[in-house]
């Protein structure tokens, strides 16, 4: 079963990729934007564990490894399909 | 309105950041895991634009800078709330 984690900057907390983002989209001539955020996806495929396990072990590996929780907040996904 | 990139490596294409990211997990004893895959999210505000109107711009985005379509995909999602 796959488990999305979404990981993006808190709000407040400065986006230089973004930032960086929209500059360029804006030189390519796309004038429609008022901010650009970036984050990561981690998409975890765990075997053996059933629904409610696997959002509470990836919120564990959350904590423990993958979200620097200073800057960063984020959100546990499953993907059904 | 914001829209929501996600973009991901296509099957099939190496995804170092995820093996690593899943030998990491591993080390720590998070044993249940088959696969990880990572993934970027960009997250796009525009103005003055109706819902079908940035859906069609984030496409042109992604065609133009944001994706690299020899080994990566997207996905466009309208963020409501």
């Amino acid at each position: 079963m796959k488990v999305i984690v979404n990981i993006s900057l808190k709000e407040g907390v400065l986006d230089p990729e973004g930032q960086a983002i929209k500059t360029s989209l804006s030189n390519l001539g796309f004038e429609n934007l008022n901010d650009v955020r970036t984050g990561k996806q981690i998409i975890l495929n765990f075997v053996n564990l059933e629904e409610n396990e696997a959002v509470l072990e990836a919120k564990k590996m959350c904590e423990d490894l993958l979200v620097n929780s200073v800057i960063e907040k984020y959100k546990i996904n499953i993907l059904r399909n």
